[in-house]
């Protein structure tokens, strides 16, 4: 394989060079990868956001890629490290949810899915220590899968990967009860509603924490400085926002919070 | 072309991934390219002080080099995206000013300059959100010119790329008024004047907040903790500083404050 | 050389560019170099904990990688740049102790170790300034050394690098006197007791602000959320943790603090 592409998403944060770790273990194994850091500052334990982060960026990766994902609370106890081939891509990662949001896409679209539990030794570092398994296990046993080993040699085929449960949106008399799933760095606030639940973008209104917004707009530059709006976020989610503003702090929203979408017909 | 090198400016921080997924789109067309991180901290929407960032590196990297910048109010507007030769390095961008220190300064050396228009939908991705052009037009269409693509095929030439004013220094009758441009990391305070305004380093006075230094020392360790300095800083330009301090902090600076120079002959 | 690989550890934070335009230093130089960010963000000047970080990465990078290290407050003086090759990784940093950790360890297991003053200007950029040698000398050093320059090439040999001292457990008649040296991103508390100083798990008992813990256990998820726990961390010294909490603000733990290891016997 020519340049193989490896993600690394984690909770590590900047300070203690955890990931650069990473990075000097993978690049020892697979010399030619280019890395992509996602982020890592997915908040400490943050299995749910770190889903989110992960399954957002996903398709936007060439076939081959392989994913790394490190938001670990049970590092060191029985929860196991799992490898998850599913479609064209493929994941590295403790087995609590991380993957839940992109499994269930690949299940509902019929895409080809492969999981092992990485019980295989021979992938992982000589020496493997209680706490920190990105380092040990993760980086090295993704690194391997980037050169060439094929999924099946890092350990026994499973069937059963712990799932979390995801917010959903409810159909309700009037509309939809959408929630606010993602507070993005400028405050931006998407929800779990896919645009195409809208159909009419005049049509609609959402409430939240006592505000009310009529209609979609395309883009932020469609209304003034500090309107709050709703539109379609880059991944066809509806989104709302304060146009060169930031709602989240604007509005005091939380992740979790109801939006009340009305649909008007 | 073996490693071709693109770097990247933005304003979206680390947490939600938007970064990682534009490597992502960029390796996904130029599979070799060696990608750069300038910053990601510009504050949100400050075209201006991204315009900087970008400006202070780029003298440093190799030719052939591609910057993206993504500094982008109007995303989603009628703002073009713009793609840019200067001499020997490239830039994709949005057509806000971001790349109006740059451009000047290619201008006043002569340098041969191409800008053109971003309008051929074939070098994006096949669909283009209204929210997220970084990932949609800006790094595919940066990573096909890296690739090797001729500027002149992403798109119509312009002439009339959108300027913004940058602050200059004011000649006065007993020198100088400079501004204070960037405040760095440290609490660095560099200004707007170039250090060969400045023809002896102690026939010269700065005045700012109330607080005077007089004449120009080498570097940092040329005083005593805690003392406020005057240096020229690694652009050539005169730099306020504290000892093992933080100016910005301890004299309450503020981009686009006045430091008064006067010049004692 | 195939693809060198380059670590890059600083106090230049993510914001000004400084890290970026190193990159393009770099590539202009090694353009296949891989390069690693292990952490820019520590804390301004602060020379010992720079020390640390690269300390417990460097163990896990390939033979012949190159470590760049950055944390200069003496930028400008007389205080020299060096190179060393220790066994069979090499650095490229200010004399100023940042080395320490890693040259003691060298020392202490015998391997072959050199040392020169990076004197040799052909390897500098060739204007540099008094404010970033980061960019104008040890990027364009540390470049040329991946690239496969011998380090004897880039300077003179010198045997008195400064050394900084690092704390160290003292022995006491009830067991051991060990101090905090690291408070992770997780507010995880390392000290600087190697694990083999307690031999059995259950019979020690560790003192600190006021807190007792009773024995080790194997790691996080081993004790409910919220327990005050101590475990062997990553690189097999004594950490003092909080389940899934933050042991550093929770008893407002400090690096330098006393942690009294009784050993029950």
């Amino acid at each position: 394989m020519n340049h193989p592409i490896i993600s690394i998403t984690t909770d590590f944060g900047q300070l203690n060079g955890f990931v650069g770790v990473m990075k000097g273990v993978i690049w020892g194994i697979a010399p030619k990868a280019h890395i992509a850091d996602i982020t890592h500052d997915i908040p400490a334990q943050n299995v749910r956001l770190g889903a989110y982060a992960l399954w957002r960026v996903v398709p936007y990766f060439p076939p081959g890629s392989v994913h790394i994902a490190v938001v670990d609370p049970g590092v060191g106890t029985h929860r196991r490290p799992i490898g998850l081939s599913i479609g064209d891509q493929s994941f590295i990662l403790p087995d609590n949810g991380l993957i839940t949001p992109i499994l269930e896409d690949g299940e509902v679209s019929g895409q080809p899915i492969q999981i092992v539990h990485l019980n295989n030794p021979k992938y992982w570092l000589p020496e493997v220590s209680h706490t920190f398994h990105g380092r040990d296990i993760f980086a090295p046993t993704g690194a391997h899968l980037a050169r060439g080993v094929p999924l099946r040699a890092l350990g026994d085929p499973i069937t059963d990967p712990v799932r979390l449960e995801f917010s959903r949106p409810k159909q309700t008399p009037s509309g939809w009860e959408a929630h606010i799933t993602i507070i993005d760095v400028f405050g931006n606030l998407t929800t779990d509603l896919p645009a195409k639940a809208v159909t009419d973008a005049k049509q609609v209104t959402f409430k939240l924490r006592g505000h009310t917004i009529q209609g979609l707009v395309t883009s932020y530059g469609h209304r003034e400085n500090g309107d709050l709006i709703a539109l379609i976020d880059s991944e066809n989610y509806i989104e709302i926002s304060v146009v060169n503003g930031n709602a989240g702090n604007q509005i005091g929203a939380q992740i979790g919070d109801t939006v009340e979408v009305v649909i008007n017909e």
